[in-house]
């Protein structure tokens, strides 16, 4: 990955010490925000976090990551003066080298945020941040199941869809910071119009998780049933597996859509590698369906499916890495 | 773009002058050879071509490129001595680095050829070689319509269809060398089924010259009337513009297919700049319908859709860049 660099940080950096200095890494997501505190070889001492659903300004957001930190620092007994640097993860579109997040759908208002001068400031430390997905690509390739590959793509599907890709060993930006943004993408079974500004993309529609409750609410099963739970996305592709028809018609449907987004991608990167994450993308039965009907599509060539195996650390974990290369200047 | 390398390559470099030094580009193309000498400007001098319809063996598209050599410097003068290197673009997939053509459709037979190093032997040059559309990509950026470019996509579509795509200013290649292959891209109004190896891809199946002329010859014009001629997709193209309504329909189809394709690689890579190419890609209503259509396609981020500028100079110039590159050492 490119060597982060924020032009606005001015604070002077000294070699890290790798039995002294601390870090702290932050993820900002829609449910919850999470810190936490880890030594110079990446190992995480403690965690803390909050939940994130009545914030929404910035000054919120940085006044629970100044609580997080205090009091990690005090569960740990780490002296103030230890920290050296902090990374922070937002779940929107992020410039990583202004250190500003443009915009995010699930904090309200937020727009053109200068987040890293906004921690440099409250907590008196070097800051980074970038987008979320991008930091779990950076996690899962330090320490998950991409390590030291220079081209593979981590496939975030949640609520939303995007991808944090990898090309010759740095991540993908695009000039406007919006490249994997992949949620957007036209296959075969989803709308093909246009998204309106603040609206999920074509494919997030059908296959993030509130678009897989909406097809099982929508079945069948739904209209001739009458015990009908409003199942999640996970629920339901568990349900596929232990033989629910309806589910299983849900399941396969998804796993095609989602099977031709990521052939899709490979035929432009040549990427080896998928690392699905996020809480619809980590279900097991999803994985092996799209695995199975991946199988023939061998040309030009065919990547590998994997799950995450840092799961809801990989972000902090990406932070982490981030917030390292930015002590270590 | 990478400085390019060739590991084989043992000739020793020395400084190029700009005054004296000469390189020689070749483009291996399914219907012709061709050849230029150019200066340490990168000014062509003269152009040699020879129809590679009977050309087949490696051993016979080294003799072509000798025989061209040879013509253009008899034709201008120039001294062999003056030659530093030579650079050549195969129409199939290439390992720029290890400079072996894995396969080409174009000429039979051909399977991992060392081509970079058999030119090299042949004509005692250091010798690159590299994919025919990576180089018009590399030539549209150095010279085109993508001068200094970090983040754009050639896009070529002729009979087959594939892109050259810069990333962080460097080319994607891909583990295996197939990034760019998007002719197998899937989307709305493409097969869905895999492709079987030797075959073309979804997309270039529909709208890759031959799939264009194909819907031509199967439109319902072609069954009511007696005089259709066996139209190639410009001319069709052109024809719709003029208002026959079954080209208009097939411009139409076409032109929504292909802005597909444009809109889900530039939701991957948020590359700023399209520049089409190829004999149908460089066709104006086809690249205006495109533009239309791609219009209310804004989110995350709507790309620029250009027409090359270097047209079918562009693989040419391309190999000139590369070849200075690699007379430069």
């Amino acid at each position: 990955m490119a060597k982060p660099t924020a032009p606005h940080t001015k604070t002077k950096s000294l070699p890290i010490h790798k039995d002294r200095d601390y870090v702290v890494a932050v993820d900002i997501g829609g449910s919850n925000l999470r810190v936490a505190l880890a030594d110079a070889n990446g190992m995480i001492r403690a965690k803390w976090s909050a939940s994130t659903k009545r914030t929404s300004s910035p000054g919120m957001v940085l006044a629970q990551v100044r609580a997080g930190v205090q009091e990690l620092l005090q569960q740990t007994g780490i002296a103030r003066r230890s920290l050296r640097a902090i990374a922070a993860g937002a779940p929107g579109v992020t410039d990583h080298k202004a250190g500003v997040v443009f915009a995010t759908s699930y904090l309200r208002g937020w727009k053109n945020v200068p987040l890293a001068q906004l921690l440099q400031s409250e907590l008196r430390l070097p800051a980074v941040v970038e987008n979320d997905v991008k930091l779990a690509a950076v996690g899962e390739r330090w320490l998950g199941a991409a390590r030291g590959l220079r081209d593979f793509a981590f496939l975030a599907i949640g609520t939303g869809i995007a991808a944090g890709i990898f090309v010759n060993g740095e991540l993908v930006n695009g000039p406007a910071w919006v490249a994997g943004e992949v949620g957007y993408m036209i296959v075969p079974g989803t709308p093909e119009g246009a998204a309106k500004p603040r609206t999920p993309g074509s494919l997030e529609t059908v296959i993030g998780g509130e678009g897989i409750r909406q097809q099982w609410m929508r079945s069948e099963h739904r209209k001739s049933s009458r015990i009908v739970d409003n199942l999640n996305a996970t629920a339901i592709f568990e349900r596929a597996s232990n033989g629910d028809r309806f589910a299983g018609t849900i399941l396969e449907r998804s796993a095609r859509i989602l099977t031709y987004a990521i052939y899709n991608i490979s035929t432009v990167l040549n990427c080896e590698l998928f690392v699905l994450g996020g809480g619809v993308g980590t279900s097991k039965p999803l994985l092996q369906a799209a695995r199975r009907i991946l199988k023939p599509y061998t040309q030009p060539a065919r990547p590998k499916l994997v799950a995450s195996t840092l799961g809801a650390d990989a972000q902090l974990i990406g932070a982490i890495r981030l917030a390292l290369d930015k002590a270590a200047g």
